[in-house]
């Protein structure tokens, strides 16, 4: 039998016929493509500048020809590549070779149970339609990561956050349950619909956040709240982003919960406003927080208040309730602008830090510092209130082939400085294949071992998420 | 090299005065007691029906002696049984044989970072401390297990839950770091200060929860919140358990959020009232739901109100907000002599299950037709809010000898039903020896063999928490 991994063996006509021929009788429902056949649109991620090859897709249809398939390539010793969305930002759905399983087929709602207020799903569902879906029966999935069109699936995968983490925890919270299908095509189920659980080794949080490197996420049952009534959100002008980042502590220790603290530099704004000719509001200040409160209806405005009195008695501020429907639709505009603004830019990357809280300010200012020293636009925005740092590097004009040197140099001084700060090079992205070398970088040698050695004990042959990660 | 494991070799003397000249040196400031020298406190655990044996005790003073004694006994192939406070209730702390590895003695608080909002203590420190810290500073620890003399490392080690999961989540939720030594004596951190981490294999959640089969946690960094205000209680009279029981998705439904809920039948209140020889109040109902709200002081009359008027919309209830002081204390010393109560009974065995929300009547009632057809008491009581069970079986007059057949066939048919509920046998306790036999009925072959196949990949002699949990 041919080894995967090689370009020539993965090339070399026809070998590959007999696993074609064994997915054909074993999932009749899956839609299968061959070698050259493949869409590049599945062998990328989001970013869409690498381009990978794979010697045959499965779009699967159900847990069983998820398993058949899986065993296929067992056998075979094949490479896997899952994929559900493909809105992956750090190259993990970009196949070298092998196997593509592409789960956004599988995208049925199971069973709404209202009663325990529990929703179990398969992973290919979308975002943007399990939170219609649960907000219209009045139940609210609270996990809110900026891209709707991504699939739950992934979203377990990479243990996506979102701003209202701050809030209500992040992807990992939410998950009871998981089916998911082992490397050598065994269905194992992980969890239960309890919400207490000590027996036994933890298995699902293993899955979760795993990035696809132990196997395929099948079902998903998730945990759901009421849906809160209302939602108010305030913009806050400080003098300096580090008195906006100190601010947010003062925001906790007034005992106020809030849903959400972006915030944002009137530098990065003023990218924004250029690009949609728009007027952010409180231009005389240097730094905003966005921060949004849930809840009751006729508490909002108490917390809105009580949030402005505690920051004012610190800080010079501007705080405006996003109230007035033009204002707020600026802020909105300006805010969503930013990310069409990088993407009209051209070649950008996409850098997903997290510190903590108290660092943000030291880690944003020494961005500054290292955007300047190496002449590159770095904008930075994100998460004040769990330290998730959000930066878009931009290419802008500098030669492409300069471009790869250019942005190892600024990762790598980036990552340093990271690291120092005892942060991380993925707070919800994930590592894939584009993370994968500062990650190895900074990781301790003891916890990578360890981290193989369990990778090794699922998947002995090595077959998922190969290059990406952790793999050796 | 003498082979552990037998009582033989356990016990021929002299054989490991090898291992304890090497501790001596190597660790000198922990303390070693050897043999039958070794008090029988240290060889057993809160319910001290089961006492063990080991070969040497070593009290350690620091990660490094801690790292060095397991490495002393990882090249003798010594089992390993970590114990803090031995408040375990599953057995955990019995050895049979090796070394017993006491972490009670390392309970510094390391560092409290009020800015951050995190604390660094070692695992010994007792939740009582670790609270009466926090709290005199203006922050909240939120995990609340019963057992306020267990130790951190105990609690992380079972992912240990109380009262307030239920609006605030288990410890997990609050653990942001560990530092472990795995059983070949590599220290290793896992996690970071950081609030969001999607940076390779989530190996802390792995050992949360592992009950010590893993290695030995010996710095816990966790995350705190603001302290809360103030907190109100309210009890809350029904004409049945399964109207109480279908009242907590009512308060949830009505977009409350109350920091715990617990349930109590009248027949239980009953063994208690006879204990301390006081008054339950609201005595013509047959349930009741204690329910917790904290936040705002001005906002709990209001809490209390709402919650009130959404359960009398659909049932007859009494309500009592348990401000008077006299009732109010004597609902809290009925409640504390429960436990109190069935200590003087004798010899019982707690039951530690969990189940979803929605099932909990039904178990209860499952419960009183086992009672009455095996003819043991069982008392039934627990966290409403978030489906965990606990039970307490008495022997009563049982004969001794009779009590092991009995204890079995009542756990035997009670599990069986837990599971036919999708529920499981520990919800915070953990498995240990005593619940060992009842989850490896029940676990999934594949599942379990996936939990031995990464217990194997860190601890591949086996040596630790042997014959507990899912240990083969």
């Amino acid at each position: 039998m041919a080894e995967f991994g090689s370009d020539a063996a993965r090339l070399a006509q026809g070998v590959w016929q007999d696993l074609v021929a064994e997915l054909k009788v074993n999932c009749p429902n899956s839609e299968l493509v061959v070698g050259a056949e493949i869409p590049s649109a599945f062998l990328t991620d989001f970013i869409g500048s690498d381009v990978g090859a794979a010697d045959v897709y499965v779009k699967a249809s159900s847990t069983q020809e998820v398993s058949l398939a899986l065993r296929a390539a067992y056998k075979r010793k094949m490479p896997v590549t899952v994929r559900g969305a493909g809105t992956n930002l750090v190259g993990s759905t970009i196949p070298r070779g092998g196997m593509v399983l592409d789960v956004s087929g599988m995208k049925r709602v199971l069973e709404l149970d209202e009663d325990n207020r529990t929703i179990l799903v398969e992973p290919g569902l979308k975002l943007c339609d399990l939170q219609a879906l649960v907000e219209s029966k009045g139940l609210f999935y609270p996990p809110d990561p900026a891209e709707k069109q991504a699939t739950i699936g992934g979203n377990i995968a990479t243990n996506a956050g979102g701003m209202r983490a701050v809030k209500y925890g992040v992807t990992r919270d939410f998950v009871l349950a998981l089916e998911v299908v082992l490397p050598d095509g065994t269905i194992l189920e992980l969890g239960s619909p309890c919400l207490k659980d000590a027996t036994g080794l933890n298995l699902k949080h293993l899955f979760i956040g795993s990035e696809g490197s132990l196997g395929v996420i099948t079902k998903c049952l998730l945990r759901l709240i009421a849906k809160p009534e209302a939602t108010a959100h305030a913009l806050i002008g400080f003098k300096s982003l580090a008195e906006g980042i100190s601010a947010v502590n003062t925001i906790y220790a007034a005992n106020l919960a809030p849903t959400a603290i972006e915030f944002v530099e009137k530098k990065v704004i003023a990218f924004g406003e250029a690009f949609v000719k728009a007027d952010f509001p409180l231009p005389e200040y240097q730094a905003y927080l966005v921060v949004t409160f849930d809840g009751k209806a006729e508490s909002l405005a108490e917390q809105l208040s009580a949030c402005r009195a505690a920051i004012a008695a610190k800080y010079q501020i501007g705080f405006l309730p996003l109230t007035d429907p033009e204002v707020a639709h600026n802020v909105w505009t300006i805010r969503a602008a930013l990310a069409k603004a990088v993407q009209a830019s051209g070649v950008w990357e996409p850098v997903d830090t997290v510190v903590p809280l108290k660092d943000i300010a030291t880690l944003i200012d020494d961005i500054a510092a290292l955007s300047a020293q190496e002449g590159v636009r770095i904008l930075a925005f994100g998460h004040a209130g769990d330290g998730n740092v959000h930066l878009c590097i931009l290419k802008d004009d500098l030669p492409l082939e300069k471009w790869p040197d250019k942005l190892e140099r600024v990762l790598s001084q980036l990552y340093a400085r990271v690291y120092e700060l005892h942060g991380k090079v993925a707070a919800e992205h994930g590592v894939g294949r584009h993370k994968r070398q500062y990650f190895l970088e900074r990781v301790n040698p003891d916890e990578l071992k360890l981290m193989r050695l369990i990778k090794h004990s699922i998947d002995p042959y090595d077959l998922f998420n190969r290059g990406c990660g952790y793999d050796d």
